[in-house]
């Protein structure tokens, strides 16, 4: 189950890597800590990069439904108002004042668009049937894309992983190891966890100052076939660890980040899901190890506190 | 299609592996054998680890359509009497005695969350409409919900794996072997089938009574291009085995287990599927072989005979 | 591109290989040239193998369909029956004979199974109300499952590939090769295919007398990036290749099966599609070669006819 | 994250790889712009190739949508004569003339079809019923095809990559490379991207003229974890490129083209996503470098400016 670290630590090249090399200068996180990232795009037009989909699948749930709301509501006014321009006195035989009459057109437009169709407002007239006609097409086919987004954010493949606050260089087998741990928050089980770990430093390279060097940690174990409770992710500083050597001054200087990418398959969703998070050098404590997270369980089976998980106690490095 | 031999037999490094290392004074096993694992956790509210969606497509099916008849119930008794509060005799014509108000005030939420709409009940108030409006939307979205949960919970893609009931040690080409029989209890086919099985035992090594070890067993055959059968899964007891040179009792002192799980690709969901299960030392038989599952058939077609997958026969070690 | 052929051809190992090993008596073919397969299973129940999603996307589209409207049939008749037995004159007006009442209490549950509810036919009593509640719940998520399997079987991710009807072994850079054709008969694209051809034949070893043996032919390639119209796929017969020195006799006596696995990312579907065949001994031509399905196009696109694909010419071998 | 280069540059064999070899002496590029094939086929009818499903989700939205109200006119013209000639007198009270007859009749279909059933126009008539409880179960399951292809086709997973106007050959660490930049029109992130380049050009063997011949470029690197911003993909020109001591012109002559495949994971559909374009030989401009995309931002984060993307500026090579 453990990778072989049989190819050595490769020094990234300074070509882009995804996100651009020039980021030395501003001392921000290229990666939040819950997964977004810090980037920003100009010259393009709002409809170049806007995909609807991503807009309405990414948005908060207030926000989904105030969406969904305003839709309804704008379309059955819109509707409404062409109901009255062909008379409303052929879809209700009450002729009243005008904002009644208004009223009636709004809700046998409500009764059509849901295909509710009560009956007592009814299009006697034939252009008013044949509107009636579209609205209810326009309303199956929009409640399609209400629906189908409602259940497709419900439903949506999404771990729910706990970083510890901290990282931490702790004595490891003789050398030191930079180690963090993670637990899944929820209930079900992840099945075969990859996980990465990527060193993001200032290049002191000649004639490469303000722009942002890459390397890949060699874990102790990048991969488990099950992932339920916690895992404790091993990075040992041995020779060929980018880290070896360095103090936590010159991790402040070169104003490192350690960029995380995990990814998983969820046995509940049947999909592959991924979680990203970071930590800057100002998250990661020298000389520290993590608390056991495992109780004494009574009853036999493997307990695990999840309070306890960022706990760490003072080492010896 | 067997996967090369070429590296060695490695021992799991004692960090977390998904579930604990603090397991072995319990005496139970990690994973049931229907694939369910013996974990708890504590320290977390139930609303940090509560996934809605998780749950509705976990749950047996009878729960699931519980689920629903009430919330259907809920949600109209809960608008029927909102349509009571702004007055019944905008629904009904017929305004009589409490309780009948309220069915049909309640059957009117029905034929409106339900968008059937008959008509007879009718609002003819504009609250009542404005409220009906809401309740068809309501209707309509948490349709979308339940629809999709439903198909979902139908739809969603599980592999129906038979699992011996025993595992065995036989001897197998001049050594002995683990072995351990499945068979496909659909009528359908599976592609590309990877199995791995890792071996977990009680840590002997100093410093590390109380802990368990973990390791990946090497398979004569560890993927299957096509299984629409029976396959027999065989580790051979060579040198490299952590299981060489143990016997029956050592393998109950260090309470082994025995850890499965399969991928495969479903050609009728067009999906990955996995399937877990678990063998205790208890469950392995030591000198035994299977029987043969095939029968003589008359008509020229492979034919297998399922209900004798778990026979073995006493063989010599 | 090319799969490098550095390991050996390897002999697979005796025991099971998901369709096993005891065919060889019966000259049977193991996969159809359809892609089904050959195999036959007792001893399990219909329940326990029984997979109602699994029945519903394989069968034919007008069983299927029949299916639909005969469920909707039953269940239209079943509540029909029902709102009889609780009194039709609280859902028509009209009370004349039995079987016009039962015509009335059908249509008013196909009016409310399916929610259109016109309202002429209405329940007026509390006991039909409620019934009528519990019909149009269950009709829309009786709906959800056959609308959910309506798109999902019109969605479900196929390829279509055409395979020549005979493969052939015709003369190939200096040594002979096993070769067969394959075209993709749908406008889309596949991407990133991969193909898998084993060989199927009796052991002739000693004590394995009536059983199967399978080998894994390598290929001078495995594997295309782009798969829009016609590949040839090649399995040089060079001093690994258990096809090595064996006469057309040899391999009828064999009962020889070329057994294929192709799987590809289609772009349409954005999902996986697999696709599988065979060929029997005395579906291989030996001394042929593919005529070319090239034309000269004069508009200046790659032309292709597909007739000619499983056309061939004879060749000295 | 640099796929090693140990494997040497393989020439492709000359058997077809998937769009045939035969299109050397057309000068028209494989791959478009815009990721679509030039390919034609013949000698296949029709409905040989034809799959509903992929033209309709191919189709532009304009023609979708078309698609769909044309079969809901068709739909209820031909239930509306249906009802006609069973007797309008059985839907509506109001018998007129004949153009009103047919309205009222498309209208009761169209509140059928929909299931709206307001109830004015009402089937009192046995065969009437029993029609459009046919036609309300047909609306049902025409709709479900229908939502389920407009969900499917707004949420159906693609990525949107810019490539640059031009590729370059610029030098790069002493010897010379083919370079090309790509950028993420999305706001979204791109995740394990993957990308393989592959040189066309006719083939100058003797014997293989007129024909195609395939390489794979091997890249500096060929795979980046995260995928925001911008991306340059650089072939260096090593003694084991293929473009190793190609003049320009010899390119033209070869009738170059640079294939390109791109793969990745999209975190907000949770899918794959797949990306190609093309550079014919006299888009790549030799002698000529990127200008930077990245500005000076104040605010601290990654700052780029896709409008650049494109721009080149001439150097010495």
């Amino acid at each position: 189950m453990i990778k072989k670290r049989k190819t050595a630590y490769k020094k990234e090249e300074f070509r882009d890597l995804g996100f651009g090399s020039k980021v030395a200068s501003q001392r921000q996180r290229l990666i939040n800590r819950d997964g977004s990232f810090n980037v920003e795009r100009t010259g393009q037009s709002f409809f170049e990069r806007f995909s609807p989909y991503h807009y309405l699948v990414s948005i908060s749930w207030l926000r989904f439904n105030a969406f969904v709301v305003c839709a309804y509501l704008v379309i059955n006014i819109l509707f409404a108002f062409l109901y009255m321009a062909f008379g409303i006195d052929h879809i209700s035989a009450e002729h009243t004042f005008f904002f009644h009459d208004f009223l009636n057109s709004f809700f046998f437009s409500v009764q059509t668009f849901t295909t509710v169709g009560y009956g007592r407002l009814n299009p006697t007239g034939d252009i008013e049937s044949f509107i009636a006609g579209i609205e209810s097409l326009t309303g199956l086919m929009g409640f399609a894309l209400a629906t189908g987004l409602l259940y497709g954010r419900f439903s949506r493949p999404n771990a729910k992983i706990i970083y510890s606050k901290n990282a931490i260089i702790a004595p490891y087998k003789g050398i030191n190891a930079f180690e963090f741990r993670i637990a899944n928050a929820r209930d079900n089980q992840l099945i075969e966890v990859d996980i990465q770990v990527m060193l993001s430093m200032n290049d002191k390279s000649k004639g490469r100052e303000g722009k942002r060097i890459f390397h890949n940690l060699q874990l102790e174990r990048a991969k488990v076939t099950f992932f339920s409770l916690t895992w404790t992710i091993v990075h040992p500083i041995d020779n060929e660890s980018p880290l070896n050597g360095m103090t936590e001054k010159e991790l402040k200087e070169a104003d490192a980040e350690f960029l995380i990418l995990l990814k998983a398959f969820d046995d509940t969703f049947s999909q592959t899901v991924h979680s990203r998070s970071s930590y800057k050098y100002n998250e990661v404590i020298w000389g520290a190890s993590f608390k056991s997270v495992y109780l004494d369980s009574p009853v036999g089976v493997s307990t695990i506190d999840m309070r306890i998980i960022h706990e760490i106690e003072k080492t010896e490095i």
